[in-house]
Formats: C-alpha cells, sequence, structure tokens
C-alpha cells in the first residue's frame, strides 16, 4: 500500500456506491442487456468506468460497496466483477467494501469468494480478485484471523471495522469497558496485534473520519496501521483535522469519498467527469500537503 | 414465525453451507454449463434441491449461507435465487445468513438486495426474496434500524447477532461494561426494544446454541424475541440445553443445523437423502418435545 500512495502521488480512495437511479446521464443512454437487472448492471458497468477514468489520475484505490452491486443480482455480481477488473487495469487499489464477519468456515468462504479461489469438482473458480476487504470484529479475534490468514495467502489485506463514521457508533464502539477503555479501544488493540510486524502493517482499521478527537488515540493503540477514513464531504468529516493518522507516513491515513466527487457537477457545474476530476485532485492536493507535514 | 412453526410442527432450520468440493455424489454426476463457475453452480442448485426435498417434511425453515454462493460470483447468486425458490415452493422461510452492517445507504442497499426491490432507470429489479436477514450489530443501533425499517417494509424480519456460538464470541461480545452487563447483554437489551411490540416480536436473536449457560439471561433480557440457535451438532451445541429458549413457545427457539444432516449419510449409512431425513426428523422430535415443556 505504501508503494502504490508512494507511487501515485495520493492518498484518496474512490468509494463506488452506484445507485442505479442516479447514474451519469451518459451512462443510461445507449444499454444493451434484456431485461431491467442486465441493463441496470450494464449502466452501471459504464458509471463506474467513466467515473475511475475520471478520477484515477488523482486516486490510488477504488472501495466498491458490494450492497450496491448485490441489489442487482447475478448481473450485478457479473458488473463489480467488470468494475474491479477496469480499476486495476488503471492501475489502481481495489478494496472491497462488504464489512464481513462470520465463524470459521464461512469467513473462509467469504475470503475465496473476494481475493481467492474456490476449488470444485469442475475446477478452481476465481474469486474477485480485491486487494484488500473490510471487515466487521463483533464475532471476536478468531473471526477476524481466518479473514486476515485468508487475505494474506492471496498477498491481499484487512480493513478491521474499528470506529465507524456513523452516528450510531457511540451505541456500541463507543462503550466504556470495566477493564478501562472504550470497546473501539480494545479492538484497536487485536487489530494493533494481529498486523504482520512490517513498517505498515497489513492488517488495516476503518476509522470514521467524523470523530477526529480519536485519530490521536487510534495512532497511539495501532502505530503502524494503515487507517481507511470514510465519512469526509457528504458525512461531514474534514481532511485537516486527520493529521494524526499520517503519522506513520503519507500511507498511514487513506481518505475514503464518494458522493462528494460523483456528484461534484451538480454542484460545481461542468460534465459529470471533468467535476469528478476537479474534485479528487482538490482532495488529493489537501491531503498530500497534510501528509507531509505529519 | 409462529404461525410457520405451529403448521409445520417444526423448529428446525435448515443449514444451506453447500461447499462445491463436497457435494451429494448425484449432485456432480451430470451438469450443464459451461465454465467450472456455471457448472458448480449448477451442482449446487442440484445438490441444495435434493437436500431441501429430503429434509424439508421435518423443518421450518432454510437458512442459506450466503457466503458459499457468492464464491461462485454470478452463477452462484444465479444458485442462490433458484435454491431460495425452490425452498419457497417447498413452503420454507428462508433466512439469508449474511451478517450484514453497514451505514445507512448501504443497509438500506442491503434490504433492496436480500428482501426488497431497487429502483432502476430501466424498471425494478427484485431482490432475493428472503423472509428474514441475519444482521451485525456492531456499527450501532441506528444501523440496525434501517435494516429493521427495509425488513419490515417487505414483511420480513430480522435477527441480530447477539451472542455467537464461536469460541471467539469471548473476545468482543463478553467484554464486561462499566456500567454492569456484557457487551453482548447491551446488544440484547436493544434487541428487545427494537420489536414491535407483537406476541413474538419481528427482531430476532443469533444465539449461540453453544454456550447455553446464557439463554436464561438472554430470554430475560429478551422475553418475546425469537432465538435462532446455531451451533447444534457439528459445534458442540445439545437441543436438550435450550429449554428456557422456548419460554414464551415454540417460536421461541429456532435450531439451525447443516453438517449434521448434510453429511448423516457418511456417519449413518443409506443414501445422502435417506440418512437426512431421518437425521432431521429426529432432530424436529427431539426440539419439539422440548419445546412442549418450556
Amino acid at each position: 500500500m505504501a508503494a502504490a500512495v508512494d507511487q501515485r502521488q495520493s492518498q484518496i480512495v474512490l468509494g463506488l456506491d452506484p445507485d442505479p437511479a442516479q447514474l451519469w446521464p451518459q451512462a443510461t443512454e445507449k444499454v444493451a442487456g434484456s431485461g431491467a437487472g442486465e441493463q441496470a448492471a450494464n449502466a452501471v458497468i459504464d458509471h463506474c468506468c467513466r467515473l475511475i477514468d475520471a478520477a484515477a489520475p488523482a486516486c490510488v484505490a477504488v472501495k466498491p460497496q458490494l450492497a450496491c452491486f448485490e441489489r442487482l443480482a447475478a448481473p450485478g455480481r457479473a458488473a463489480l466483477g467488470a468494475v474491479v477488473a477496469h480499476a486495476k487495469s488503471a492501475g489502481l487499489v481495489v478494496i472491497a467494501d462488504g464489512k464481513r464477519g462470520d465463524i470459521d468456515v464461512s469467513a473462509a468462504a467469504y475470503c475465496q469468494s473476494l481475493v481467492g479461489q474456490t476449488a470444485t469438482e469442475f475446477g478452481e473458480v476465481d474469486g474477485l480478485g480485491a486487494d484488500a476487504i473490510t471487515v466487521n470484529p463483533y464475532m471476536g479475534v478468531d473471526t477476524l484471523r481466518v479473514m486476515i490468514d485468508g487475505a494474506r495467502k492471496n498477498a491481499a489485506g484487512v480493513f478491521v471495522l474499528v470506529r465507524t463514521s456513523n452516528p450510531g457508533a457511540a451505541d456500541f464502539e463507543d462503550l466504556e469497558l470495566a477493564g478501562g477503555g472504550t470497546l473501539w479501544e480494545r479492538v484497536a488493540q487485536s487489530v494493533g496485534q494481529l498486523g504482520d510486524g512490517s513498517e505498515l502493517s497489513d492488517v488495516g482499521a476503518v476509522v470514521g473520519a467524523t470523530a477526529p478527537q480519536h485519530v490521536a488515540r487510534m495512532r497511539e493503540l495501532m502505530p503502524r496501521t494503515v487507517f481507511l477514513l470514510p465519512g469526509i464531504g457528504a458525512q461531514g468529516g474534514k481532511v485537516e483535522e486527520l493529521a494524526a493518522a499520517f503519522a506513520p507516513g503519507r500511507a498511514g491515513g487513506l481518505i475514503t469519498a464518494s458522493r462528494s466527487i460523483v456528484f461534484a457537477y451538480e454542484k460545481n457545474g461542468g460534465s459529470p467527469a471533468d467535476a469528478a476530476r476537479k474534485q479528487a485532485e482538490a482532495l488529493r492536493e489537501e491531503s498530500w500537503a497534510l501528509g507531509a507535514g505529519g
């Protein structure tokens, strides 16, 4: 990840959350496919590829939100595969955002699905080919270990939800523990310990950019962890409040943005692609400058 | 759910976790499709439909593990749809086991995907049509509310992970809170409050059968909640230890079993279907008798 950030001079992760009722106009003009599902899926591919082409120069990675593709059923999964392939051909790292978590055999199946392969009686079936996945820690460290091992075997990484960007994060994540600290701090400790010992760990953390007061404490608990920072823009987070994230280097903080880039044309005018390119580049410059000060 | 349990005289939920390298032999004999993915997906359909036909008379529901289908990519999603349709035509309730959890817009997209429909510029796209889904509470009550509302709009239910059946459940779920009680007890309180007020709530709880010492406390905290009880059989849970689950009636405890039914033929001999039928029926009788004593 550090190499990719360095090479592309960017810490920006482009969120791909396509809403098939709100695609860029060009993407819905000439669409092949039989039935609404296939047509919508093809329009989603076109939309996401245009968005990637526009924003890629300013980005280091894409983060497809799996739910947005899954709602188009089998054609949606095919679209996800096509979009991931396009992002990879554009030189971007792919973070599959599904926030999965399950017991051992099921966690392993998710790894097969997203970063690995599946043995069948008819030969191997390739998974999505993502470079990293997001996972949910609720069920415990054993479930995280299966995910991390499955990812490692495929030279992929994992981002564990630690302290998320939604208002309800306070309900359980922020609960004070009898032994001291909060639940998210305990999860953060585990995440810090689960890394592979390299300068920047292969086990990252999802850390909401809407709670910047926590970022310094997170950095204490997870000194070598890459932070995936959602919540910039539409959810109210601000880049300039996240300096602590970049303490171990620029790749220590990856800033995800989606709606602010996709819908920049509605706010700033111009074509969707031009507006997205400018918005992504502005965000890249802002965070790159900040990283240098860390 | 209560009506279904009553009508079918069963509290057994058949877990569908197909491993495409370990399907029933008949399912892999004559398989159509081009490429390993389609062939494996078609074999999975055949396997699951045979399993449903064998065990359905003793069951009230099926619980497809989404990871197992997702690892076969787009053909896997098509297979999931076919298996769900077959289960419904056999009169079974369908519980989509994906343990999803995400912020508002993404949670809503998961609901569209699993229990609802998705509006697109090309018309509506149907979701999976499940009757219930499993969800992960880590991110907070706001994320659960979106899932519950999305399910309710489609006359579907939700099962929230409370205390799971894996060994690592102790890591975070069992943490003692400064305000008293454990994390899972706090989650259980929220689950109890999120129900719709009916005699048996539309918000259920996933409660591992491997920790029977907790079931009575769970029933205290969630008096009208349906418990989905995984962990019987392969994971070591025992039906006779779960009496407290059935306090509000037989539908208060749904017992999931998968490997013990699917692979009964390896242990007990006979054809896979006959062995599965007998094993499911034995489990049905055992839990039905127990429910009567509650």
